[in-house]
C-alpha cells in the first residue's frame, strides 16, 4: 500500500508555453494522451504562476489526480498521484509508461522528455536510501527483520533481494551481507599482514570486520562497541557477514567490549598497552562542507587518541567516504594534516555494493620524516 | 537547471485524516513547518477528493508551489516544487530537509515519515536510470559525451564520477569503465581455458568483452556486431575497457565484422565453421513476463543456431538478468529447456556497479546425457 507519484516532463520551445491559446492546446494534448490509461480527467483548477502555469485534474470518480505545470523556461511538468492498494494493479504499467512518454515526446514536439518509475510514498517498507552525495537510490528492499531505536540510534535490519540482509543505521545503510569488498578494502586484505598482530576496533558493531580479521591470525584483537543492540540485531540476522564472534563476544585471540571507545583508549594509555592497528569503524565522515562543529572534533581526537595507543610502526585504518564526495575527504586529510604526530596515509577504494557507490578508505601512520603528505594508492 | 519536486510523506492515525477541524489544524501545522523555510504560504485552492482532501498554497512572489494531500489510509504527502536555476542555492537545504522532516513528524505525532532528496526534473543531463525491476537509480552523471541516434538504437555515452565513462542504449546502462567484473563473470575468467580456442561473439560492440579474452591467448575471436556507430561511441570514449580492439578492428588473432550476427552465424553454418565458444553479448533479455513475441522468439532463434556452430563440447556464454528478476530468468531458462539440441546449463553472477544490482549470466552446453537440467554454480 502506498501514494504513487508518477512523474513526467517534457522540454519544448519556451516560445510555446507563454501564450494561452498553445497552452490550451498543449492541456488538451496532455489530457488525452493520459486518457488512454485513466478514466475521463476534468480540470477542476488553473492558476497563471510567477513563473508559468498549473492545471489540476481530477479522474472521474477515483482519487486520482493529474498536476501539470508549465514553466517559462520551457518545462512542462506532470505529476499522476493516486493511491495504490495491495493487490491493486498500477494504474500506468511500467510499459505504459514508456509509450505515453514516446506518444506525448511525439504529441508535443519536445526536444527531450522523462519519465521515473512511480515513486512510492507512505509505504511501512521504505526502499529509498540516499547516497553520500545526496542521490536518491530505491533500493529492492521486500521486508524489515528488525527495527528499534537504541539509546544511540535507529538500528534495522532489512532484507534486499540482491543484497542480503542490510543494517542501516539512522536511515543510512551500513552494511550487507553483499559487501565483503568493503571489509577486506577496509582492512587492505592481500597487502596488510595481521598474523601475530595486535588489533583494536572502534567500533565495529557488525563483527564483520572482527570475523575476517580473526581468519588472519592476528595474537589479539579488542573490539570496543557501545551499541549493544547493534550487536544483538547484527548476531541475529547477520551470520554471514560476522560468523560467530559477536554470539561467543570472546575467545582467545579476541575480546568484545561494550562501552564507549574513548574511555577504553584514555585508559589502554594510561597503562601503555600498545597495538599494531587501530581500526576506526565508526560513524562516517560528516558530509558537512564546513570542518567546525563537534564532528570533525571528535574525528580528531579519534585519531589523537589512536596514535597514541599504536606502535611507532603501527596503523590506523578507516573508511573515507564516498569518491563523489570531493569535498568531505579533502576535509578528512586536512584534519590528517593538523595531527600530532605528523602521519602520512594511504589510499584504497572499492565499489561498496550497498552503498551503490565507489568508497574511499584511509590507512594512516606516523612519518617517521616527520612530515605530512599523502602517497595516492587508489 | 531543472525543476524540483520535493516529496514529503507522513503517516497518521487514519481517524485524524477524516474531520475537518484535525484536518486544518494539519494543514495549519504543515504550512508553519514549511514557512521556516519558504516565503509566507497561501492556500490558493482546496478540495475534497474521493478518498482524502488536497490543498494547493504558493509561496509569496515565487513559482513555488506546495501541494499537500490527505489519503484516507492514514497518508499526508507534501510536494513542494519550484523552479531551480542554476547557481541558486536549493529552497531546503539536505540538512534542513531532515529537519523539516523530524520537526513535522513530531508536531504531527506521525507514527512514520520520510523525505526524498528533490527530483530533478528537465535536466539536459539524465540522472535517472532504471534497474531490471523498475527501481529509480540517481546516477552521479554529470557530463553528456556522446549522444547519437543510429539506425538501430539512442547511443550516449555519459560520465559518471564513481563509474567513470559509461555507454547507455535505449536509456539502458549497457557497461562502465568500473565494469571489469561484468565481462569477468560473463567469461568466467579464471575458470574457462580460452588458450588455442577459437570464439565468436555475437554483439559485444563494446568491445570489453573482445579485449578481455585476447589476453587470454585465444587462437581466434570473431565479433559480429551490427551497430558501427556504437563502436565508434567507445573506441573515442572508452578506451580503458576497449583498449584499441576497435580502433584496429583486426589483427592476427580477431576479426570485427560490422552486420547482422544472423548472416554471418549462417554462412558458418554452411561453410562447416566451428567454434568452441559463442558469446551472446546483444540485448538484454526482456522483463515481460509473457513468453510471446519477437524478442523470446529471437533469443531461441540465437542460441539454435549458435549450437550449430559450436563444436560438441563448446559453450554458450552470455548475460542473463538481474537477481531481482527472477521471472525473466525462469522464462530464459525455460526457453533453454526447449532447445534442440538438449542442453544444460551453469550460473554465474556478479554484482555489477554500473547495473547497481546482482547480474546473473549463464553458460549453456551440450547435455551429452541428452536430458536439460541445471547445475546452479551461483
Amino acid at each position: 500500500m502506498s501514494a504513487n507519484s508518477i512523474l513526467l516532463d517534457f522540454s519544448l520551445d519556451p516560445a510555446r508555453i507563454i501564450d494561452e491559446i498553445s497552452r490550451k492546446d498543449i492541456v488538451r494534448v496532455c489530457k488525452e494522451g493520459l486518457e488512454k490509461y485513466l478514466a475521463g480527467l476534468k480540470i477542476s483548477y488553473d492558476m497563471l504562476t510567477t513563473d508559468g502555469y498549473l492545471c489540476l485534474l481530477n479522474e472521474t470518480g477515483t482519487g486520482t489526480i493529474v498536476t501539470i505545470r508549465f514553466f517559462e523556461q520551457g518545462l512542462i511538468t506532470i505529476n499522476v498521484e493516486y493511491y495504490r492498494k495491495d493487490g491493486d494493479e498500477p494504474k500506468i504499467s511500467f510499459d505504459n509508461m514508456k509509450m505515453l512518454e514516446n506518444g506525448l515526446r511525439i504529441r508535443l514536439e519536445a526536444i527531450r522528455s522523462k519519465h521515473l518509475p512511480p515513486i512510492k510514498r507512505g509505504r511501512n517498507v521504505d526502499v529509498y536510501l540516499t547516497s553520500s552525495d545526496e542521490r536518491v537510490i530505491e533500493y529492492d528492499i521486500d521486508r524489515v527483520l528488525f527495527d528499534k531505536r537504541s539509546e544511540f540510534q535507529k538500528i534495522q535490519i532489512v532484507h534486499s533481494r540482491s543484497l542480503g540482509n542490510m543494517l542501516v543505521l539512522d536511515e543510512l545503510q551500513n552494511i550487507a551481507e553483499a559487501d565483503l569488498i568493503y571489509t577486506e578494502t577496509l582492512m587492505c586484505r592481500g597487502t596488510e599482514d595481521y598474523a601475530g598482530k595486535e588489533i583494536c576496533i572502534l567500533g565495529g558493531g557488525d563483527g564483520a570486520l572482527l570475523y575476517e580479521l580473526l581468519k588472519e591470525n592476528p595474537k589479539h584483537v579488542v573490539m570496543l562497541e557501545i551499541d549493544e543492540i547493534v550487536m544483538q540485531a547484527c548476531n541475529k540476522y547477520m551470520n554471514s557477514i560476522c560468523g560467530d564472534v559477536l554470539e561467543k563476544r570472546t575467545d582467545d585471540n579476541y575480546e568484545i567490549i561494550v562501552g564507549d571507545c574513548m574511555v577504553h583508549l584514555k585508559r589502554y594509555i594510561k597503562e601503555g598497552r600498545k597495538f599494531d592497528y587501530v581500526f576506526g569503524d565508526l560513524t562516517d565522515i560528516p558530509i558537512s562542507d564546513t570542518p567546525t562543529g563537534e564532528i570533525w572534533d571528535f574525528i580528531r581526537m579519534i585519531l589523537e587518541h589512536s596514535f597514541q595507543v599504536l606502535k611507532p610502526t603501527g596503523k590506523f585504518m578507516t573508511h573515507g567516504n564516498g569518491v563523489s564526495c570531493p569535498e568531505s575527504l579533502r576535509m578528512y586529510e586536512d584534519q590528517l594534516a593538523k595531527l600530532t604526530p605528523k602521519v602520512t596515509f594511504t589510499k584504497s577504494s572499492a565499489f561498496v555494493p550497498s552503498f551503490m557507490e565507489e568508497w574511499v578508505f584511509y590507512q594512516v601512520q606516523r612519518d617517521a620524516a616527520g612530515n605530512a603528505n599523502a602517497t595516492d594508492s587508489v
